[in-house]
């Protein structure tokens, strides 16, 4: 899951202070940010040091993040007009950074995977015409369903954006995409299918002709699973909102799950921990199409020795199970 | 759905700027605010204006509302000692200003139903354990979980203050009472079933001695709405996430079903908001256990006369249905 890394101590020693944006610029750094969970915790890929919104950053919006905000636009998206501050992405010259850090990554990683990510175009858009983080996502709705054909100019210059973004990652040397997809589960899926569901469809098209393996996950996404499946990705990723057993259940056979402990429960004794650990992995039943996974970022106020333990059990289990 | 008369020009005429607290303290206010959506709108029922952390602030624990944050506390729930801040609640020495109102507006509202509410356990302890709201509920889960022991001890006081302020309204002309667990969906249904269902249900059936209909909501429960059902309401609330015939179909036919128009639709132009009103009638079907309403509450920005025409609509739909 994105920022693993998020509550180490020698994460904090060497992040600073300043925006985000300014720690993605430089390569060493996020190459290095990138590299504490994988050292620390063994786990068995890494995920890019980045944001879903460093493309239309980069690109020129006028979109920056707030510590303790989040992303947030001045001049929020409100019509066609806007359009203009959404050009193409061309990934070597609006993001070089970025890929420098991929290509160190993957000269440092060695056999360990590195998961490159993008925003989905939904997800993207609401921080651009709300302005900054919703709970509701009214202006966004209300652009999506009183004005489709503006709707559909900005979800084909996002869509346009994370696949271009995708793609350099992958050419850049990144083992596997992620396409977050975080706050669609503010839809209704009679909303997702319509506004949202051709666009996550196309970019996931775009990205198997690459011929690695993509990753799609949202949160409150339980109504939305088989329309996000449907959208084409090698694995779904799963919030801890719907039991693996029920969700496999609800998707079949033929798809890669990835999930679920409640990041909440991080903060609960070790033995509890454990406890809900094992419960995930009863639950995939043996299948092997389970990546074991948070259902949602870790927060900063995790203890690092409770992650370290929680990746010694998935490691022990699997390892038990496999001989 | 409550506050639904927060979009209104004669709400904020009357309102002031001061906390929602203070306003609630003042029957003729808040029995005037209550009307006001009844006089506009000509809706079937009233809802109280009143508050979930009410009868926690009443009692002492040392909650207030902060405008533009919500429910915040000072000094957060973290231990047993702290259960001394959580007396049983006695609503005529507590909360007399609530009864008060409620009489008048039974007195005001003839043969329109008054509904009173209460927040339930799980929702009210989140404010009072993250001494704020939340994204995460981490603090929550984290004692929830962990202390499973100091969590029963505080969800069976919360469970008795709702009771007692449930019951107080119903005694004072209430015709029907609404309990909200507005963020029970943050949990996995397995957390739901152990630390939350338990109080909802003795609640429920505390209640159902008295007579009158009772409904419960939350918001993303899609997953947790076979438990809802089974805690003991007459109606069940559901958010616009589930449609409404797949929660139909989930929960059976023997459950009277509330809702559920996504209210960020509101802000559409009025072909729009037609359209997705008649589909919300359309998706019942004709089961005479529906009772229409949005799938969250208004918010400040909405225009009126679009909540007029949704009301207009739901009527001469339903009038035509019954012919």
């Amino acid at each position: 899951m994105r920022q693993a890394g998020r509550s180490l101590p020698e994460y904090r020693a060497i992040r600073g202070s300043g925006s985000i944006l300014d720690a993605i610029k430089q390569p060493d750094l996020s190459t290095e940010i990138t590299l504490q969970p994988v050292r620390r915790y063994g786990v068995d890929a890494a995920i890019l040091y980045s944001d879903i919104v460093v493309p239309v950053h980069a690109v020129g919006f006028g979109v920056d993040i707030e510590p303790g905000v989040g992303p947030v636009a001045d001049r929020p998206f409100t019509s066609q007009a806007d359009l203009e501050r959404l050009p193409p992405l061309d990934a070597a010259t609006h993001t070089p950074y970025v890929l420098e850090t991929v290509r160190s990554l993957v000269a440092e990683l060695g056999d360990t995977p590195l998961i490159g990510f993008a925003g989905a175009p939904f997800t993207v858009a609401s921080y651009l015409i709300e302005g900054g983080p919703s709970r509701t996502y009214h202006k966004t709705k209300a652009m999506m369903m009183g004005d489709p054909a503006l709707w559909s100019l900005l979800m084909e210059r996002l869509a346009g954006i994370a696949i271009a973004s995708l793609t350099s990652q992958i050419s850049a040397g990144a083992s596997a995409v992620q396409l977050f997809d975080s706050w669609a589960g503010a839809l209704s899926p009679a909303q997702y299918e319509r506004f949202v569901l051709p666009w996550s469809t196309h970019i996931f098209t775009e990205i198997a002709a690459l011929r690695v393996p993509t990753i799609h996950f949202g949160v409150n996404t339980g109504e939305l699973l088989p329309l996000m499946k449907q959208a084409g990705p090698t694995v779904l990723g799963i919030d801890w909102r719907v039991p693996l057993d029920v969700a496999r259940h609800r998707l079949g056979q033929d798809i890669v799950l990835q999930g679920n402990l409640d990041p909440a429960i991080l903060g609960a004794p070790w033995p509890i921990v454990e406890a809900e650990t094992l419960d995930v992995l009863r639950r995939n039943g043996g299948h092997p199409g389970h990546i074991f996974n948070l259902g949602h970022g870790v927060t900063p106020d995790v203890d690092p020795t409770v992650l370290e333990g929680v990746v010694a059990t998935v490691h022990a289990y699997t390892c038990e199970a496999d001989r």
